[in-house]
């Protein structure tokens, strides 16, 4: 059977990487488009029509035509199409939309930043680093007290809220952040990555566009 | 009859500014609970278990007990529960969310960041600032371009993702973005400001708390 998703991507990409590891985890396989965007693939009018920001991820719903941006909308979207991940009862899923919302605002962009330059994707001033340095530690000082005492960042089972904020923490070694002062976050890590589906971004995300024969 | 919600807040906050319009959209009078971040009221226990980030906005359901936290998912919310503002379809709720974590992404930081800085509230360094007066033009050139031949952000009717981003351009200016070149802009926010219930934050967030006699 053809899948019923196509994600559209670069391997890079945390954003990417959140919504092909909640496709794996939902037990979804999905067609993938390499999206490259050093060439400003993503600034095209095709891929403005698949993604009217110009940013990955974008994903289509093959079942419905449905074409879907922002990894954490989109991730809300898998949640309510495949029943799984969206928390257990309304108060669940008000908590789970509350911990993405504070993710955007506070923890991914300080993250990917200190990565980006990390690796030499992006340049920027001294003191502007730095900023990003403190607002990442300031967020994850607060995820790693939310998660003690805690099996995962809502309720009693994994949710998209994990699967978001997964997909920046994994990130924060190479953007130079230490997890080895936040044990509460190290635990719940190797928790997310013992779940059935679970894969790296390796391993979820292909160099090169794949579409089932 | 009393007030159903009772909003936590400081007059200064767009976040804040971004639920009492919402509020004041529906139709809904509201108790308010000034919180002078000055003095740390923020991070005292007792705002913690109103809000777990230690930040402004926080709203209580009075009707139910739920205390809800972070602007757009409060939003949503209120969308739910009165049934305004929240997109005329499903289609339309997936536009509205996109655009809600659009805003965390890439306007709301920049821009409430430059005004931080032009009142005098956060200092930062030349080159920290010069970054997010580029990212905050960036944004609102998509949001411009977006806007044309069309009233509303998502669909024909104005929605939740309207107040969200109203709630941060309305500052714009305070933090020295022109909104001269950027038509469709202004054209938008004539449109907000012409719906019922609308109020600009001087009008709709006292500077001390308020409670129904």
């Amino acid at each position: 059977m053809a899948p019923r998703f196509r994600l559209h991507g670069i391997h890079l990409s945390g954003p990417t990487y959140k919504v092909a590891l909640g496709l794996s985890l939902c037990g979804e396989a999905f067609d993938y488009e390499h999206v490259p965007l050093r060439e400003g693939a993503h600034k095209t009018p095709a891929f403005l029509a698949l993604n009217r920001f110009g940013q990955v991820p974008a994903l289509e719903d093959l079942s419905n035509g449905r074409r879907l941006a922002q990894a954490a909308a989109i991730l809300e979207y898998l949640a309510d199409v495949t029943g799984r991940f969206g928390g257990a009862s309304l108060d669940e899923r008000l908590r789970v939309r509350e911990w993405m919302y504070w993710d955007y605002d506070r923890l991914a962009v300080p993250i990917y930043r200190c990565r980006g330059v990390a690796l030499g994707f992006r340049k920027a001033d001294e003191a502007v680093v730095a900023g990003w340095r403190a607002e990442g530690e300031a967020a994850l000082a607060v995820l790693d007290a939310h998660l003690a005492g805690r099996d995962f960042v809502v309720g009693e089972a994994p949710s998209i809220a994990d699967i978001d904020l997964y997909g920046v923490v994994h990130y924060a070694p190479a953007g130079g952040f230490s997890l080895v002062e936040r044990p509460q976050i190290a635990r719940w890590m190797a928790r997310i990555e013992a779940l059935p589906g679970y894969g790296t971004p390796e391993a979820l995300l292909p160099t090169q566009s794949r579409a089932t024969a």
